[in-house]
């Protein structure tokens, strides 16, 4: 049976954890979950982001679900770079998976665009590129200060997420992938992107492809976003794009996402895109479709595809019979969703 | 009197840029003009894309105007990194300054949003960060390949864009500027962008400021643009930004947008967002709203405030005339906009 490290976390990432595990435990009893303290209660506590010890933990784990962990008293970069970061790092979770679909029933801000037009995914980079940490600063604090930020690109780091990209496409009914890069500008780093693209699109001859620059993908995204299936992209630009398809479908409120290593060598890490609303938190209404259907990510990643198929139909229902601006209570909707799940 | 170069470019370029000048005659009149032929059909026919001795010329003008340079036949970077990027790096044109409003006629993508409700500028640095052309690559083509980009960020650089956000945000009724970065991640660029800000900012505590790491920025856009007044940034992020701002406002047809060298030493340029559009070059279609916005910039920034006022009131009157989908002729639209500038 899987076994699950949690990373419940900060603000409101306990209460959808919590939801996400009762429709896990719906759908897959006997799941084994183990509960690590991380994020900034911790990191306030004790100073401690992530010891090497539970790293170590961690590792010894199926997969992680994680809530969300920040407040706005932590300064940037001590969780990110030292918590989320060094878990895509460390457990070198090459593909970020971010689907974004307009379900029926989530009014989308765009006036075109109606339910169930849009339905992608972007598969973003997550080891490389200008997340690498190589930068540095001269001269700090004189006029004379440089800072440096490097985007580092391997051909083994970019054709392995081409190449899962180009899977997943295989596994979809338009089979199209869109590389984003921003070729004209980064030249060294975009040669390397597109000619790995092209040697592995010529091996998958029944996937339709299309190259992109970073700027006219963001501007489609908001004009016509029903054209994408797979975007393929850099660890940044899919940052920023991934965002953007969140707001497009109804804001990140819904958007999941998986930090996986395909292999499962080391465990893959799900959780919602959304942060830990420290505004909301405590409160019981926080909305969490977001941290379900990242257990479905999870389940899916696990090989537990009829699960999460389940998963993903509940949201779906959930979704579809909700009254637009009505307010939720976060544990009625895990009862419900962990209801239509086994139904 | 005024001297500017106008390099009026490849496909609908010299259409657009042919109206530009048929408003700034109308508003300006002896205004001095030299056309240059460079872009795409230049370097087809000769191999040239910007001689040194063309550089040398276009430096002892006041301005440069530019329709769009480009087509799919020119590999990427040639055009970018030889032309539209040398000239703001030999210039020094650290502030690219993209407004965007959504005029009143002009129907936007988002559904909550009225015309009138969104009137921001993007301030965004423009001879520094990732476009530095700091890149390199090793073992092309073998599996050992790694490439490289580097973001290359100076205290002068950024203080000094910064400086030029606040100067822009006390003219404007709201005086409201916003940083965009990625201190999360980009820690050592971010921390200098951060405390560049800080400095400027308490300078000028008539300016109301916040910061927002580029992701939530770009989700803002789509879901709450008006939130935005001045809006000042890195190169990079700019240039996504200002294309989410341009969908958001009703497209890139109607995106100006100016390279600007602001203490004058060199020639800033003037040029339409949009690109040459090949498919419809040739049949006087294309909007020139963008190019006649871009001139009204350049006449701003040669201290011909009035006249930039009045081409710019033209273009609201031109807009909120139209009917939605109606086909336009180029040279019908420059004519009435040059009419209802001098009216
Ligand atoms: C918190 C931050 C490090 C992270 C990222 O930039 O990847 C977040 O924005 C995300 O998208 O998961
Ligand atoms: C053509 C390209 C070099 C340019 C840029 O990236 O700056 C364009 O996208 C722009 O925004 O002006």
């Amino acid at each position: 049976m899987a076994r699950i490290a949690v990373v419940a976390g900060d603000g409101i990432g306990p209460e959808v954890v919590g939801q996400a595990r009762k429709v896990l435990d719906a759908v897959l009893p006997g799941i084994e979950a183990t509960e690590y303290d991380l994020g900034a209660a911790r990191w306030h506590r004790t100073g401690e982001v992530l010891p090497d010890t539970v790293l170590d933990e961690l590792a010894g784990h199926d997969a992680i679900l994680l809530g969300a962990v920040g407040d706005p008293t932590v300064p940037p970069g001590v969780l990110e770079r030292g918590l989320l970061l060094k878990l895509r790092f460390a457990f070198d979770q090459y593909v970020n998976l971010r689907p974004s679909r307009l379900w029926p029933g989530v009014t989308g801000p765009l006036a075109a665009v109606k339910p169930g037009e849009v339905d992608l995914v972007v598969v973003r980079e997550g080891t490389e590129g200008l997340y690498a940490g190589a930068g540095g600063t001269l001269h700090r604090d004189t006029p004379a200060e440089v800072a440096t930020e490097e985007s580092l690109n391997t051909r083994h780091g970019v054709e392995r997420v081409i190449r899962d990209a180009f899977a997943r496409a295989r596994r979809r009914e338009r089979r199209k992938v869109t590389l984003v890069h921003k070729t004209n500008v980064l030249t060294h780093a975009g040669s390397l992107w597109s000619r790995a693209f092209a040697q592995v699109a010529a091996e998958h001859p029944d996937v339709t492809t299309e190259y992109q620059h970073v700027d006219a993908a963001a501007m489609f995204l908001v004009t016509n976003p029903s054209r994408y299936d797979v975007v393929v992209t850099d660890n940044l630009f899919g940052d920023i794009l991934t965002d953007i398809a969140a707001a497009v479908t109804g804001g990140i409120g819904l958007a999941a996402s998986g930090c996986i290593n395909p292999e499962g060598r080391y465990p893959s890490m799900f959780e919602p895109v959304h942060g830990s609303a420290p505004d909301i938190a405590g409160k019981g209404v926080a909305d969490p479709v977001a941290a379900v259907l990242s257990a479905a990510l999870l389940l899916d990643q696990l090989g537990h595809a009829d699960a999460a198929a389940r998963v993903t139909a509940a949201v779906a229902t959930e979704l579809a019979g909700r009254t637009p601006g009505a307010p939720l209570r976060t544990d009625e909707v895990g009862d419900r969703l962990a209801g239509y799940a086994v139904a």
